[in-house]
């Protein structure tokens, strides 16, 4: 760890899914898993799920990196995502390691264009080539899931009796599974209706959370595909409901809340004490 | 819930027992339990385990009033007391519901001034009269424990192989006894040396801690009068070290470390956000 000045942040929540979010786009931060793990510690730090690098960019307004509380780095998160123009102030387009997104703020909430999403095999990725609308791929009595790739890897289960599947138990050994070479997002989806659909998702390395971005971006796209929905639709997580919009060979919209909690600025005398 | 206007705050912790600071000197905060819950909630507020308000006195430097993570109102915190003289940047004497309290800045760490502790079975209180330093009360295999009032209830067990006692299963069991109808803090300690225990404590309202600093203060003093310590006893919790002093008839003194982390802003918009 090498913060020795004060750093200054936000903290930001997308349905309870909360940042720490640092503008690095004028003084840089030597940021490592130790010095994240110390920031992403709640009783010891500032605490969040998730850490936000902002930074410059050649290539969009601005530049986001995220971190895991453990401090390991990943590709997207969709409620993160929604969060950026409230840091920055104004509709921005964001490099990320999963590609360009535009962000955009209407009315109170945030829309974000997610990109296109990419259903190949070798994409998702998955061990070897394989049907990604129906795979032919089962865990207990689970019907064959969809897998899509959103700027991270997820499988969606359309299920009729969510209640009846023990999410606790399948979400780790599906997450798991060799089949998926870098682990994957598992979606559990209960179709209410043509244009609702109940979520809960097992998250890749965090397990079960409020809500899940992209997940609800690759379970509502999955619905499209396969002509049990259309869009838009309002995906239903613990956390809150997310619109979620697609027409295949189009991008994605994902619609939703953003709320800045409060600004802090981190004294650097704390992280000393910290084991 | 009233507060509408941008709300100061530092955030502080003892051992890992972590606080959001709010001084109300200036500018009164209407606090009450739903505001109380919102900034501790860990997601969508600033997280805390206790809130603390900082408040003018007739009696003394400033007053402290603390809540827990549920918006319920609390006696004493001997972590939160460590962090007074660091948010006011100077030694103080402090007005608690417990009674007066001095706090002082010594070398990296801060040393309390705990008031003298109470011993009466109607101070503890006890549901009825009956010896206090070695009480005629058995849960399970546990030995005859101690009880005493720091500014708030403790029973003190003396345990030759902690490792063998289920505390999940007793801690909650002895805290809602009837024995105690303000129910009580209790305190699992093992001596190391006549100058060292190893403490564990389940807090009333709380479940387990890593550091509780009334605890400590507890059980050093219930060793001190059972002559199997002197003092100054060094008490060693999860979160780390605490050094507690006492003569028998005098005030207990607690020194350990208090940590300022951040200093943050509150954005009242926030609130309206949460469910």
């Amino acid at each position: 760890m090498s913060q020795n000045t004060p750093l200054p942040f936000a903290k930001m929540h997308g349905l309870g899914n909360d940042f720490v979010v640092i503008d690095t786009r004028e003084t840089p931060v030597a940021m490592d898993a130790p010095l994240a793990r110390a920031i992403a510690d709640r009783k010891t730090g500032v605490g969040c799920d998730q850490l936000i690098l902002i930074g410059a960019s050649d290539r969009a307004d601005v530049s986001m990196r995220i971190f895991n509380q453990d401090g390991s780095e990943v590709e997207a998160c969709g409620n993160a995502t929604r969060c950026v123009p409230l840091f920055t102030g104004r509709d921005v387009t964001i490099e990320t390691k999963a590609g360009l997104l535009h962000a955009a703020r209407i009315g109170g909430l945030v829309s974000v264009d997610m990109g296109e999403p990419r259903f190949g095999w070798e994409d998702i990725p998955l061990a070897y080539a394989m049907d990604t609308l129906a795979m032919p791929a089962s865990w207990d009595d689970l019907p064959p899931p969809a897998a899509v790739n959103v700027g991270n890897p997820h499988v969606v289960f359309f299920l009729d009796d969510p209640a009846r599947v023990d999410m606790a138990r399948l979400g780790p050994l599906i997450e798991t599974d060799p089949l998926f070479p870098r682990r994957v997002n598992v979606n559990f989806a209960h179709l209410v209706d043509d244009d609702h659909i109940r979520l809960t998702v097992w998250e890749r390395g965090a397990g079960f959370t409020r809500a899940c971005g992209t997940g609800a971006c690759a379970t509502a796209i999955a619905a499209i595909r396969r002509k049990l929905a259309h869009g838009p639709v309002r995906v239903t997580l613990e956390g809150g409901d997310l619109l979620i919009d697609w027409t295949p060979g189009g991008h994605i919209t994902m619609t939703g809340p953003a709320v800045h909690v409060f600004d802090g600025v981190l004294d650097p005398g704390s992280f000393t004490a910290t084991p």
